[in-house]
């Protein structure tokens, strides 16, 4: 079978690329994507499939096979777009003003479309089930993957598989990362109310300038002393906005950081350890503070054993249409992915994608309104998690 | 002399508060008083007086008496406005929107208008010189004072005299201080230069806002390890703007703030040791500084030896136009007759002029919209500055 | 009588230096100036005064006249030596090894016994009542001069005079200080309890040298922030006790400190600010602390209108037996008397003392082993203080 | 041939004993352990093997098979003990007093003996040569490994391996790590010059307590800003020894620390940011500063290629003499095979020894005077490195 969906996959490649191109026209913003959900189960609507939609929000999973025997494996592909203006020039840029499928989930769509559609032609072939996830929201706290994952929609999957498309690779390079893979991260907003008054008069004053200055610091102890060496996390103060005059002693400073950690442990730690410096900040200089937090996702943990059966499929490819499968380092950004991970073993790998003919080296970067693609990247996801798909079931 | 003096000068009460609510519906901003300026010169205009005009600028300077023998004493007022909304209501209210009397610059000048005239007619009995500084822009730095410091305007003066109405004590109470008596104060603003980027990667950037912080801390031990613990001073940073974002390490932060101290080694010290911090915090943390230095008026100090005098020849008054004479803190606010005491010894105090019938205990200070003050302040000036002229040349 | 009281104390030089000698070769320590006492109050045995010996330790104090009439006042002079090794090689240096007067109290005895007994000689002329104090323990903590004032001893005197030998001047000249004139002080331990562990784990440790190094940094913020600028004082860390291994997380450091402050008011706030910051580090770090205050003297406080007076009264004398009468800066040592000028308005001079003959411009300070006087000091704190006394009393 | 080496190991379980009971009775310290080399030295004397001694100081070198084909491979034991005082109360403890092999070197010199041995008697079926390594001065800086690399005795080494014993795992159990395993590690100690002084005159004094202070904070920021968060380290001051008396400005203090890092590169970071604060220091205090690094050993490197096979080849012993193959967490000793593994692919893996009947959980570590192993685990260890010469070369 394995050979059959390999050449299904690589004659449909331009169909792959026609979806994408449709997405890319049409793009959604998180939590509206009622077109490109409705686009979606449209597509799956005269096959032998159980399709749900609005799960969750507006997801559509489409079950290949019923769960009567042999393992369940899910797929995942995210369809949300961006508030971003699109500055691309392509022909099927976007139409909707302000939006713009700037981080490729028009590509993760499409090649994941055609994927389902070969696998339920092979279905018969397959020795278990197959949930294909179109996921909504990944782009927008807190997650169309955390609203999945509170309804019973996947509580009998036993593994989980994602991609994204990245250009900091080729097409044709796969990489992947063993454990804590992408880091989770939570914001925080810190306000310091101390008293103004006449910068000739301290003593009738509470510097709330002074106060924020001291919490930056003590604030840097918490990396240095409270967190395991071995364990990475980072803190930042992105903001300490206390414009005031040159001579009157502020009242009020509001600052805005981040945290980033590779374990919710280390969350907890920081957490922990951020709430303990206000109360003492507070107890130190007499001042109040208000301190708020902004839970993002939290780190995506791949699977160790499945990882390392991921990545032995995969190399299967190598000579074929992939180039190379590398671990990867860990990645700083966050993916709601990870609220899957938490429940389910999961492995979520990167597909390169970096559009060919680059000049002087710029690459843009997901998220840039310039940010495109190399299209053979698509039918690239689709071989590979094709492949997956094959191994997990020990299909030859 | 004396008696004369003050009978003339208790007869003229109403024609100084006309002249005070003259100029009070006329104001002139800084460095812009030529109608002003016109307006007190044309007063001496015929009188048996030399009358210098556009001295350092705006200043009026009347000579009474020439300096062939006796010592020669000066007397100052300013005559500048500020450029504030008046919301007093008051009939004789400014008739100059966004320009305002609202410091009692009006007052001074008229009480010294109608005493210089009392003296002009009584200038046989004086045995010495008298120089009438009528002076523009006190309250905008540099300071008119230091425009005239700079002509030979004064070069014969021997002492200088000079009030300010302040509506802290009532009408009738008289406070001096001998020694250092107001504050010099300077501005300072620091740019810090880092390096952005991502919150993540905090190794390939370079944190301002960390930076700002720990120089605001260290900023501290300035006063308390370098100065002399018994000389006084502070220094404020009233603008921290590090505005940014949660997970965007900030590039550049600016600090605004401000020093003030009552000698002017002091400002030396002061100003030494903050550049010296600053430039360690470059060595420090490998971020770019810039530093700007706003110098304002040098601190007033009082002649003691001339005040001990003035404040013996007030004494007199007490029980007639004084209510008492007392000694006053440090002041922290700035006054450009500084400059006068640096090169001459000099005698600055302050007249009580709280306003009558305070409502609930609500005074408006000086550079308040509603700032006003109980007139009756302007004829004890005169008789103050009076007193003091007879007991500074023996006349009894 | 002051002729009398002049030529009398000229003539018993002599004697002061020889009583001065004989207390110089003969010290005793802080609360164990039994001998010196029994010596003190021997001298006045057959004297026609009331002699109280074991006033709050070995206080000897002497009424002159009975307070029937006129006013009370108290003259002061310290007696106990310091437990340093004399190094001045003088023929009558101390025959107690370990033991010197190396504070001029052997000076500040001679001076006042022959002063006491002139005025009793004199006391007919004496229109009021004069406390003779001779204090113990004015080295050692808590000091004498608090125990004297528990007693009733001083419950009637209306004004208090004191004086100390300095060798920063040369015998003649008297310097003198209104207000505020000597500064309180108080030492401070700060012991700070973390959790020790090996440098490589620090998240199982709690480092008690960084929460002591931003202990020290925060602490600067009490004068810099949460002090009127006008008022002096100051803080110092002299130990910082955290000595240990490379690479073994530390368990516990220990601070001593010590404050200065020229105003009880002051004093209240900067304990009251360290032990909130000392609260604000257990609650910032987790670590516990253990803080203790060890109060010395308050701040010596001369009654400005006695001080005026005094300055006044010493005048007479310049070009007789003194040089000049000059103002003091504030003086940052402790001294007991601030006991007395707490509850009776006082007044605490100083007299010059610097030897003769000085090679190199090399002066000892009090409480060096080679601490010495210019002999003369001893009879001009006489004639001084007995001038005070009659000008005090309006004896001509 | 594996069988044979298995069962020759096995019956030679009681000589490994006995040898490490008679080295564990006769330690010898880091540079001194003559006799030691001297009984491992004749225990090859006459065997057919080249026999090297005095390698860089005590060092053995024993190369079975001349190097004319296959492959080299290196087998490293220690065998220098440690200055502490042995509390076992064995029966063959320590008759060296103060002197005990508390780290376990008696056990591996043991195991290595008697596998050479063997490994002699089969070297005709060895297809590549094997070079024993008996290292001297493991314990002391900076180490003997660093010397013999500095010979050419290992020049044509292939791969190297080596193990520890380490009580935290029982008998039976091996643990390794690919790539950094234990961190390098490096002290350093800092001296800042200020100027004494007295505490209420802080400003003709350079307090280097304060200095101290803010370098401490400053120095939180290297490993919170200055590293990346992905790259383990830790860096620690241990000393900050500024004792000194209460009110007296202290001169100098000096701070004893240590680093701690995964990776050169990352040693390098630490290096540059801490002599770059230091600097910075210099400049923003005005003090004098001395710092010096004691550079130890860089971190322990294993080939992730050659540990891949070793976890392959070891994973064949388990159900026979080893229960389980796990993956160690990195650790944060130092140990010198870093020196061999900076030159040489090599992998450095544990042994657990943990004594059997253990007492409320109460385990000795290494370096500790109690420290005790199972001596099961010497076997253990042969057989586990004699699994891995087979698999290295391919014998079956």
């Amino acid at each position: 079978m394995r050979e059959k969906l390999m050449t299904m996959l690589e004659a449909r490649k331009e169909e792959m690329i026609a979806i994408r191109r449709h997405l890319h026209a049409h793009p959604e913003l998180s939590y509206h994507e009622e077109k490109t959900a409705a686009y979606i189960a449209d597509f799956y609507q005269r096959k032998a499939v159980d399709v749900q939609t609005d799960v969750g929000g507006n997801a559509v999973i489409v079950t290949i096979n019923d769960a009567s025997s042999g393992d369940t494996l899910a797929l995942r592909a995210d369809f949300d777009a961006l508030p971003i203006e699109e500055e691309t020039g392509l022909p099927f840029a976007s139409t909707s003003p302000g939006v713009m499928h700037a981080c490729g989930h028009d590509a993760h769509t499409a090649y994941l479309m055609v994927l389902a559609d070969c696998l339920i032609e092979l279905k018969a072939e397959i020795p278990g089930t197959i949930k294909v996830i179109h996921q909504h929201g990944e782009e927008a706290p807190p997650g169309g993957a955390k609203f999945i994952m509170e309804t019973e929609a996947l509580a009998d999957v036993d593994h989980i598989i994602g991609i994204h498309v990245f250009p900091d690779r080729p097409a044709g390079e796969v990489a992947y990362r063993s454990g804590a893979a992408m880091a989770g991260g939570t914001q925080f907003k810190l306000i310091i109310q101390g008293v103004g008054g006449h910068g000739s008069s301290p003593h009738k004053a509470n510097d709330a300038i002074v106060a924020g200055a001291y919490f930056v610091t003590t604030l840097q102890t918490i990396l240095s002393r409270r967190v395991n060496p071995f364990e990475a996390g980072a803190i930042t103060v992105g903001s300490f906005d206390g414009k005031g005059s040159f001579n009157v002693i502020n009242d009020a400073v509001t600052l805005e950081g981040d945290m980033r950690y590779m374990t919710t442990g280390l969350f907890e730690v920081l957490s922990k350890e951020l709430h303990q410096l206000v109360n003492g900040l507070e107890e130190l200089f007499g001042v109040q503070t208000t301190l708020t937090l902004f839970e993002g996702c939290p780190p995506v943990y791949n699977d160790p054993e499945l990882t390392s059966s991921v990545v032995d499929y995969l190399t299967t490819g190598i000579g074929d249409y992939l180039t190379d499968v590398v671990e990867s380092p860990m990645l700083t950004g966050n993916e709601d992915f990870a609220y899957y991970t938490q429940k389910i073993p999961g492995c979520f790998f990167y597909i390169g994608c970096r559009p060919k003919g680059i000049v002087n080296n710029v690459v843009y970067d997901n998220h840039h309104p310039k940010f495109d693609i190399d299209e053979e990247a698509i039918s690239v996801a689709a071989k590979a998690v094709g492949e997956v798909v094959c191994g997990y079931f020990g299909i030859e």
